[in-house]
């Protein structure tokens, strides 16, 4: 961030009155230029006894597997980016059951947020960021192949709570150290109560 | 948006390669600058048979009550950014308990997260953006002097759902229609399961 999209003045860091970290603020028009995290929303579709996953067809981790999922934009809801990114990525309807999975990811600022849903009909293709759209049962998840942590987090989970059929939300952060990431699930994640 | 905050040359209003809808594009380098909702996380501090709530001592709504809650910074959790915020409104300390209300407010570009908290102690004294901190036994909530529909529809919910000691996460969506507010339960509301 150099400029202030507003007038096009310098933008310098400092600390804004009545504020307690330093921002972008502009040096001619004065507005602060706030940044925030990210919400990435998304489903796991179930199908019977199987889950829809997506292999990748663009950038970051390109031809590794993941569930339909992308940004939320402005003007919607958080149910209807995960219904839209699951037609985007998979062309495939689905019912929305429950929020599942509430990560936090700080090292990229995202907070990523994964509905269990259902899927309407077992008619899906892949849109034009996947190579290919596949159903999976728990046998055969490519565990070694999966595009995020985030992915494998939310099926280690639903592959735990399955047996039960109850699904709490989970809540947790994937931490970044060392080159490694690491799932820490949070104080108040359901099962902890 | 009217000018790239990476070269300060002019945007315009265009759809990217591969995209669907229309983004702030940079004419010089071409930059394409993305909008995306923020996310607001807070709690709903209860002590004993009390919430706690802050009276705002900043606009918008100033002088009406409200739960402690704000915009999340990067580099933190929802989870830590919920008690910054009832650290920096209300001076208070909490554990959380569970996330409570995920409400959409697409008329503002927000997501909306709440937990339920646990207050420590029972010290607590107005921070800078509040001009007084109280606890409020059911009876006397101030319903008509209540900052946001937010804050309204999660001290609804959770009297509603106190007497039966359980709190399934409530999701829905804050909708703006000729200038009044109205809430929209989410079909995924756990309720509703």
């Amino acid at each position: 961030m150099n400029f202030c999209n507003a007038c096009g003045g310098r933008l310098v860091s400092k600390l804004p009155r009545d504020d307690d970290r330093e921002r972008h603020v502009c040096s001619e028009c004065g507005t602060v230029h706030y940044q925030n995290p990210k919400i990435v929303t998304g489903c796991l579709p179930v199908w019977k006894d199987s889950v829809l996953l997506c292999k990748r067809a663009i950038e970051p981790r390109r031809g590794f597997w993941t569930v339909p999922a992308g940004f939320m934009e402005l003007d919607e809801t958080v149910q209807q980016g995960a219904i839209r990114e699951t037609w985007e990525e998979a062309r495939a309807r689905v019912d929305l059951l429950a929020p599942y999975a509430l990560f936090n990811l700080p090292h990229v600022n995202q907070v990523y947020l994964i509905f269990r849903a259902r899927l309407i009909s077992p008619d899906f293709r892949p849109g034009p960021e996947s190579q290919d759209v596949k159903l999976f049962g728990e046998r055969s998840i490519p565990w070694d192949d999966l595009a995020f942590g985030t992915v494998r987090q939310t099926l280690q989970f639903y592959f735990q709570d399955r047996p039960q059929g109850r699904y709490p939300l989970r809540t947790g952060t994937i931490l970044a150290e060392e080159g490694k990431f690491r799932f820490e699930a949070a104080p108040d994640d359901q099962l902890a109560q």
